[in-house]
């Protein structure tokens, strides 16, 4: 099964703005959905799309999901072939049927895509939503998490929302980049042989006052282990303490003694 | 403490379209996200703000959102306030930095804010994204599950999808409705009778042949019970059961028995 079979089917129903149509496809194509079906677009098809509110524009590259757009009159011809439906709504429309945040709805949409089933995910028209008798055709309700104070969401923030849990939901969701390779804690004897350093200059320099001096020293072991630092970030620091020293050196009263080993900055 | 103190600060760095600050607002407010903060937009402040790609026209009524946003010249003074920050990037940028996907940043987000820290979000301009001086006076960096073969997300969905998350770290993730109240399951009594009914008319009317009656008789049983029927669900069922009997009546060959007793459709 590809990809795009495997995934659900996104069914924009009279969707009004062709630049929503756009930003829905982009949104798609972020998170690895490919199937979108239109029915009956208000401004017809194909979309006369210039302008800066243009479906191309808006869609930003997309065009794997916009090439395979299909266009139906009727939404029962857009799902025939579908064995599972949710309708988007953003408020209680008294229908008799589950109700699933996006979270809980991809979950079980990945669960039925397993098996072989194809899903499909409707969406209303901007203003309006989707019609009663619409909703009445689906399985379920997916709704979204808004604030009953504003939740005008747009549609192809919706879209996104979904398409978002739905990589979650087959476990795609894992970040593009980590931690560089070379971030790994600094071996300890690197850390202890920087502590033996800073105690040794912050004595010289008269930095540790008297009963106090334990403490002192115990607080900077701990300012820097709660850095987490790295073998470089060792370095650096080594480097610009030693850099401080020297720089001493040449102001009235600094230090006069012969300079340390300079820090290896990388 | 109010929820706007209590919210994450969102701070878009450079924002080249005046259309993304709006649907940014909107995205806050469909997540009860309330502190915009703007970093040297390109096109100055207040934006020209006309035609259908407006500031005002993209919010969508966010109102509360777009009145409290502040405009700073420089990033260090847009945050000078906040005790945590995290940079969202796209990519890679090899920086020493702790990386987060939504869910578990904003799960950190919650737990500092919840101690009383202020923390923000830095969002770059939608072109190039955050510079690299930019990123490094973050602690963390925030980064998107996108497909890595189209990984340009718009900068109201990015905003959108940390507001999303945001809510959810909080608690606040419940759908605004639930099945309508009347939902719950029929008693047993109710379908039990129902399936009494359904013998007796279906045998009367020759529907149950021979030694596979008990097997038929099971599986009209698991088929109404896959329904999980409500009371309504049994009543509109009887209703239409006999009906169809009465319906039945008046053609050639139809039973000639009495009407049973009325369906209740409610």
């Amino acid at each position: 099964m590809s990809v795009a079979a495997a995934s659900p089917v996104i069914i924009l129903v009279r969707p009004q703005m062709a630049e929503n149509i756009g930003m829905a496809a982009r949104a798609m194509a972020n998170f690895g959905l490919a199937e979108l079906r239109l029915v009956a677009p208000r401004d017809g098809w194909p979309p006369a799309d210039t302008g800066p509110k243009g479906m191309t524009q808006a869609a930003a590259g997309a065009t794997g999901v916009l090439d395979a757009i299909s266009v139906h009159d009727r939404l029962e011809e857009a799902v025939g072939d579908l064995h599972y439906l949710f309708a988007t709504t953003a408020r209680e429309r008294g229908q008799a049927k589950p109700v699933h945040l996006p979270e809980e709805g991809m979950a079980l949409a990945a669960g039925r895509l397993a098996a072989g089933q194809r899903v499909g995910i409707l969406f209303g028209p901007e203003r309006t939503g989707l019609e009663n008798d619409e909703i009445a055709i689906a399985d379920s309700v997916l709704t979204f998490p808004v604030d009953p104070a504003f939740s005008s969401l747009n549609l192809a923030q919706a879209v996104l929302l979904v398409s978002y849990e739905w990589t979650r939901a087959r476990g795609g969701a894992t970040a593009p980049f980590a931690l560089p390779a070379d971030s790994a804690p600094a071996k300890r004897e690197t850390v202890l042989s920087f502590f033996a350093l800073l105690d040794v200059e912050l004595e010289r320099a008269g930095f540790f006052q008297g009963a106090r001096a334990p403490v002192m020293k115990r607080n900077f072991r701990n300012i820097i282990h709660k850095m987490e630092p790295t073998e470089q970030d060792i370095r650096t620091l080594r480097g610009a303490v030693q850099a401080l020293i020297r720089g001493g050196r040449g102001r009235p009263g600094g230090a006069t003694k012969a300079p340390s080993r300079s820090g290896e900055e990388g």
